[in-house]
C-alpha cells in the first residue's frame, strides 16, 4: 500500500520521540519552534548513516532508527550536552508500512530514553539513508568539553569496551562465526544497539580537560583528541579494556588489534589532568561508570602504542570515508 | 587525489559561510556550541535533496550546494524567521577537488549573502545527497508564521513567479526545447538557483495569518495551508502570475499548468484577513516586494480553480515523494 509522505509522518513519526514542554511547534509545519533557556548554549550535531557503509544491507530498521540517533546523541554526549530535540531526513527507496513501524519504534524507543522531542524533518525517495539533527542543552556556566583542552601529561581513559562492535558487525556479516551464542548476542547487540554515554558526558564536566566520541577507531578518535589539543597520545596495549565476550569470540591479540581500529563504538574517550584522577575515580568510581585508564597525552605528535615496555609506532588511519580502508 | 574527510572539511568548508559573534565553536568539534538570545525562539528546519530526485544527474556543483541550503532557508522564511547557522551533511560518491570548491563556492555565496555561519556536519560516502539543518531565531513577542492561523474569507496571495523553476527543470533535462536563450537562461537560474524570500517572511509577521513555502507545486501547497487552517481554497486561474519568460517559453496555458503545479519554486504563499490587505499593500507595496493576490481560502475543504466564472474541481496532489506522480 502507498503512504503519502503526510500519512507516513502522521502515522509513523508525529509521536514518536518524548514530548516536551519547550517545543512550541513540531512536526507538520515549515520548521519547528523550540525554546532555548537564557541560561543555556545550544549544542548542534549532525551525522548521517548510510545504507552499505554504516549498516549492512537488510538490517533490522529497529536497528537503524536507534542508532541514526544514537550516533548524534554520541555527539552531545561528548560536549557533555543535554539532548532536547531531534529532526528526522529519512531517504528510502519505498515507503514500507512494516519497515517504517520497526524503524520509528527503534528511533523512538532511544529518543524517549533520553527525552528527546521528534520535531521535524524530511522524507525522500532515494537510496537508503538517514541523517538526524540531534539539538541539546548545556549550561553556560558549566562550560562544554571539547576536543582541545587537553594537555601533555594528562591521562586519557575510554568508556566501555571498544572493539565489540566492530565484533558485532563482523558477526552481522558473517565474516566472524564459531561465536559462543551468548557472547556472539551481546556483540551484535553493542553494534545494533549502542548506548550513547550521555550521563557520563555531563558527569565529566569539571574533570575531564577534553573529550571525543569514539566512532571511528579509539586510536584514530584519540588521535583526533590529542591533535586538536596540541598533543600526541601513547596508549597502554595492556590496559586495554577488552570485553570477556570479546576475547572469547576472536582471542586476545585480535580482540586488542578491534579496540584500537574497529570503530563504530559511540563510548567516550577523555582526557583527565594528572593532578584531578583522584578526585575523578573518587566521585565517578571507574567500576561503576565503566571507563578505564588507557594511557596519556605526551609532548610529541602523533599516536603510539606502549606494549612490554616497547613504543610501536601506530599510524592506522581509522576509518576515513574518502581514503581506502585498511 | 584521494582527499581525507578532515582535509575536505579544512579545505572547502571551514570557512564556507558567513562568520558570526554567537558561534562559540563551530566546525571541528563533536558539535557546535550557539548562542541563543534570550528574547528569541529557535527555529529548525531540515531537508535533503537527492541526485536524480531532486536534481538531474551531472546538475552544476554550485547549483547543489546553493539548493541545498536554499530549500531550507525557504522553510524559514515561511515561518517569519532570521537564518542564523546551517550545518551540512554531505553524502558523495567520492571526493572530487574541483566538485567540491564548487559546491562549497554555491552553499557558500547564499550563506554569507544571508548571513549564515556553517557550524558543523558530516561527509560520508554514498549515493549523492545532501541534507542542510537550518537554525534560526524569531522574537518571542511577534509570533511566528505558521499553517494554521489561515481562516475562511483570507486571501491568498503568492510571491514571484511559480512555475518558472519547473520550466527551468526541463529545459535543464532537454524535455522543453526551442525557449529563446535569454528566457531559458532566466528560466533556468530560477531551478538551478532559487532565491528563499527570507525578508519578505520577516516583514509579514503581523500581516499574515498563515504562511508555506511552495516547493511541491502551489495548488498543492496552498491546499497543505488551508487544511492545516481547516478550510479549502480557491484559487483565480486569471491571477495566477506567470512570467513573460515562462508564457514565452510554454505558451499561457502551460505556463497556468505549470504555476499550480510545478514545484521547486520556493517562493511563499501567505493568507492575510480581508480587513487587514489595505494596510499590507499599503506597507508592502506588491509590485516592489513581488507578490500577488491568487485567490482566498474558504470554508469548504479541498482545492478548486476558478476559470472564466466555473469552478473546476482540482485535486492534483502536488509532488509527493511516495505516490506515483502524474
Amino acid at each position: 500500500m502507498a503512504l503519502s509522505e503526510f500519512e507516513l509522518i502522521e502515522r509513523f513519526f508525529r509521536d514518536c520521540g518524548a514530548s516536551r514542554p519547550d517545543v512550541r511547534l513540531g512536526i507538520g509545519d515549515d520548521a519547528a519552534l523550540l525554546e532555548c533557556p537564557a541560561d543555556k548554549l545550544l549544542v548542534a550535531a549532525l551525522d548521517t548513516i548510510v545504507e552499505g557503509v554504516h549498516f549492512p544491507q537488510g538490517s533490522p530498521p529497529a536497528s537503524i532508527g536507534h542508532r541514526a540517533l544514537a550516533v548524534n546523541l554520541s555527539d552531545l554526549a561528548a560536549m557533555g550536552a543535554e539532548p532536547a530535540w531531534a529532526l528526522l531526513a529519512l531517504t528510502m527507496p519505498s515507503a514500507e508500512e512494516a519497515w517504517l513501524a520497526e524503524f520509528a519504534r527503534g528511533l523512538g524507543g532511544l529518543a524517549r530514553a533520553f527525552g528527546v522531542a521528534l520535531v521535524g524533518g524530511d522524507t525522500t525517495s532515494g537510496p537508503l539513508s538517514v541523517t538526524v539533527q540531534a539539538l541539546g542543552l548545556i549550561e553556560k556556566s558549566s562550560g562544554a568539553l571539547g576536543r582541545s583542552g587537553g594537555a601533555a601529561g594528562d591521562v586519557l581513559y575510554v568508556s566501555g569496551n571498544p572493539g565489540d562492535a566492530a565484533a558485532g558487525l563482523a558477526l552481522e556479516q558473517r565474516r566472524l562465526e564459531g561465536a559462543a551464542p551468548d557472547a556472539a548476542r551481546m556483540l551484535r547487540e553493542r553494534f545494533l544497539y549502542p548506548v550513547p554515554r550521555v550521563e557520563l558526558g555531563r558527569q565529566l564536566r569539571g574533570h575531564a580537560s577534553a573529550c571525543i566520541d569514539v566512532s571511528d577507531g579509539l586510536a584514530a578518535d584519540a588521535g583526533k583528541l590529542a591533535h586538536s589539543s596540541g598533543c600526541g597520545v601513547e596508549l597502554e596495549y595492556a590496559c586495554l579494556p577488552v570485553s570477556e565476550a570479546l576475547r572469547a569470540a576472536v582471542g586476545d591479540g585480535e580482540a586488542r588489534q578491534l579496540a584500537l581500529t574497529g570503530g563504530d563504538d559511540y563510548e567516550l574517550c577523555f582526557a583527565v589532568p594528572q593532578a584531578r584522577t583522584a578526585q575523578l575515580e573518587r566521585e565517578l568510581p571507574p567500576a561503576q561508570w565503566h571507563y578505564a585508564r588507557i594511557g596519556r597525552l605526551r609532548r610529541e605528535s602523533g599516536v603510539v602504542l606502549l606494549r612490554d615496555g616497547n613504543v610501536m609506532d601506530f599510524s592506522h588511519p581509522g576509518f576515513d570515508h574518502f581514503t581506502p580502508r585498511r
